[in-house]
């Protein structure tokens, strides 16, 4: 059933508040996100700046120990207007090449939906004219975190939150633990587009049109998010360093591996060793996020 | 013009060696390469354990402040033996989980170069009849350290060495910077294929035929070995933690747009920012190696 | 002010609560905490395990911006029996060495207040007898933190929180950045004694009696918990890896000398260089805790 | 038997080097270091910069699989002058604040050995007079590095080398394993003071008349550098990050505590994790060094 939501206020952290709404197990929500800073479809601020965040929704049915599944069916920007930050973070580069860094403005982009670019707007750079395809994404989602915490929409846990993989696009299923009774699913901060590690601070943030479809997997317990699309199943670790992220992602995806295609330790190790792929989601949040992938080409039936 | 070479001795650190031959500027080096234990084409040990080194090759006219290039054309297994370890690294997966890693077997591979497949054999294993296709790469490769060091095949630094990255393949050029006269390039620890990270501390390891061009940037000075392919430039940093070798890896990229490109400092920071893919090359050794690349389709003619 | 409080109840975030009481400026506040796991000084279970607070005190005045100064009058053990575990965490070895670890039991202990003095009890180990000298300190406490977050007490941040650090005793002053109104404060987690880091994950875990002197300095901002005893002044950094907590208790420190000592840069910088010390609160907690001291004879008057 | 070695030449790897001189277990050496930028005792630069080391030395009966002690019986400054750089490391502040570092320029300082005070020349900074206890330190010191490898004088790995520990002084015994016939014992870069971590990338900088005594332990085998003074055992991990050389120091002395002090690993754990304090030598080099200290007055006669 299609389930159509408009937000009238956002929250700054993933926890900490009643929902806003129910939604049924098997439920398509339709609704909108604000961007990073706030600004919405009309270009108006409505939230306060730092990934405010459309929900807690109340899903039915998921209690702590099952899975929270959204299936990822619609980012479409809602405006034409992007912008993001123009400098790498001082923390991606040397130390000793900060003071090398430039200033750090706004940029403005025109996101093109219909031909599917974004063209930066008055660069003020030798770059000159620069455009990039979209491939728009949910740069902030997850569940109430576990223990009853309530954490900034800037970093992420086990229960996602801001993770910044330009892997979780339309086309993808996103897997979350369940920490609270209901999940409390948040969404919001949608970039337009995004390189690795999103080392800019910001992508081109902007306001988006979404829709998915949330089930819960009663009884399914996983330890990080999770995620698939038509190519790949991958497994997601949020912390620093990105030692201790790759860790997280590589332990999770050992699990599932032995846990859902029926491999032993021994064969899930060699599967993994010979055809994983490390994706960076962001190397700039507090909590970094690494992605271990594994193309279900390999996987046993 | 054509250069052959047959080693008859190898060596286990890159540094610290009267080079073998002298390779004209612009020639093409044939030589072979033994596997990571040291057992040659013929499967008879012949050097010590360690990915022991081809070379090292003087390389007339190559002084400090100059880059190396290596044009890479020919990798290809010399039997049909390979072999490789069958569980990941118990530093990339969460410390509360290196107790339930199963034992470290080491497995065999029949590698058929014609068919481009290595299949595991006798594996043992859940995981059944299983195959990759092959991708042959160079592990370790690089020139002398600076400094007048000798650092081993185990680790990797600026002057590249171990970095196990799966980039290094046939119609990739790999630049070093020279850090002592003749540049002594070593060559060595060929993978028939590999995941990222080379997690399992070994890849398909085995003996190669090995055709390189070798040619002297002169005055080029760079800072960490960079590399491109038809699709891509990337820039390599090797350090630990991941965090410090993708600093390193960002900042030459950064050096690499302005410097060759044309761009601006905030134009490279705009355009890396938006189209950077990071590749985790190596994980498993004492430096690990992360990959910074930009696709050559958005640098400026 | 004495301002007794007889706690009803617990709480395992800093944040997301009401006030249980309210503190004026300079009250001291006399109360007792539960141990690690929630026991009273009765034996009895009365919060839920991890470091169960008690609190939050408004305290009068207090406003974002403001540091709140929190002086250590007492912390003594209410009961006999402490507990700790006894096997260092898998994070804290090489990982190649963590199948060696030995399994995790439960270790009590008997402190004995009057004669200062902890000892193992029933041991089960070669060591035999053995004892050694307490010093009581508050292993979690602080204030609510930034953005309206919940944060659990297994961690820290900003706020403070579970830092682990055995010079939060009597005799210390600890000073923590505002970022609610009322500051909001939390305290717990006594241990009877510490070594560095907590690397067992636990130290003498016992129920204290706590005497703090609460106040406010308003409009003086900091960044980062400090604090100070009789010899010396000292920052905190809270964060994973060492080397990021390491960067946030020395950056805080470089500030400190600057801000109230006098000092231009370059001599915070000498100064800091040649009298540093560091100490490792935890390397144990999801966020570690470096702490970056300075002596009090060397700074200017 | 006393063994006096004046210095005619200097290098700037451990390993690759035939030996100065022969030197029989238990001799004494009495010889002289230049400063880390090659200066000797006359202000002379008779040595290449970057911590050129006296020796190699041969110690008889020393082997592979041994253990070096080194008993540190004399480190005086030869001159008067030391110099230092005065601005911390742009990695061990906050990324963010590294454009807020001053200048870095040297600091000229004048040691007074007599009176064991070191002060300030010209500070240039409000700091004003500015002086210092003396407490002379060997910053790099060390055997060949295992794998035949050259190691540069700006690192440390388990062979020693630049670990910056201000705990080598007068009074303590060093303990080097030994990868190479005859140890090849190497020293230099003495410190007339250091604060920890060597945070501002050098100390008092400054030549030194060194006295230590050379003894094999043999078919004594550690992995890391060990020491002891009157108070304390101690283990050094080098690496980075500080993480991974904590892991490796920790590890270090929970063997040590088994292997020669009779205790079961539970009986180590639990001494270890109540006692422990750890000490930064250096968080500035190549590697960084972590030092786990146990005090003697707690370990098993």
């Amino acid at each position: 059933m299609k389930h159509r939501f408009q937000p009238t206020h956002y929250y700054n952290t993933l926890g900490g508040h009643e929902p806003v709404d129910h939604i049924r197990d098997g439920d398509t929500l339709i609704t909108t996100t604000v961007d990073a800073r706030g600004y919405d479809a009309a270009g108006n601020q409505v939230a306060q700046r730092g990934n405010p965040q459309t929900g807690p929704f109340y899903v039915e049915g998921a209690a702590p120990g099952d899975t929270l599944a959204v299936q990822i069916e619609r980012i479409t920007p809602s405006r034409e207007h992007g912008w993001n930050s123009t400098v790498a973070a001082a923390h991606v580069v040397d130390p000793g090449y900060v003071k090398e860094l430039p200033e750090g403005i706004l940029a403005d982009w025109c996101v093109d939906v219909g031909r599917g670019v974004a063209t930066l707007v008055e660069p003020v750079t030798k770059i000159g004219v620069f455009s990039v395809p979209i491939k728009p994404m949910l740069g902030c989602f997850g569940v109430a975190p576990k223990g009853g915490q309530a954490l900034g929409t800037g970093t992420s846990a086990e229960n996602g939150g801001n993770m910044d993989y330009r892997g979780f696009c339309v086309g993808a299923t996103a897997y979350f633990p369940v920490f609270a009774e209901g999940a409390l699913f948040y969404l919001g901060d949608g970039h337009a587009q995004q390189g690795d590690g999103e080392i800019l601070g910001s992508s081109i943030e902007i306001s988006m049109d979404v829709q998915v479809t949330l089930r819960v997997l009663k009884g399914k317990q996983i330890n990080w998010p999770r995620g698939e699309d038509a190519e790949w199943i991958f497994a997601c670790g949020n912390a620093r360093p990105l030692d201790q992220a790759l860790q997280h992602a590589t332990t999770e995806m050992l699990r599932w591996l032995q846990e859902d295609y029926g491999l032993d330790a021994r064969g899930a190790h060699i599967l993994l060793g010979h055809t994983v792929r490390y994706d960076i989601g962001n190397v700039f949040d507090p909590a970094y996020t690494v992605v271990c992938k594994v193309p279900k080409s390999v996987l046993p039936r």
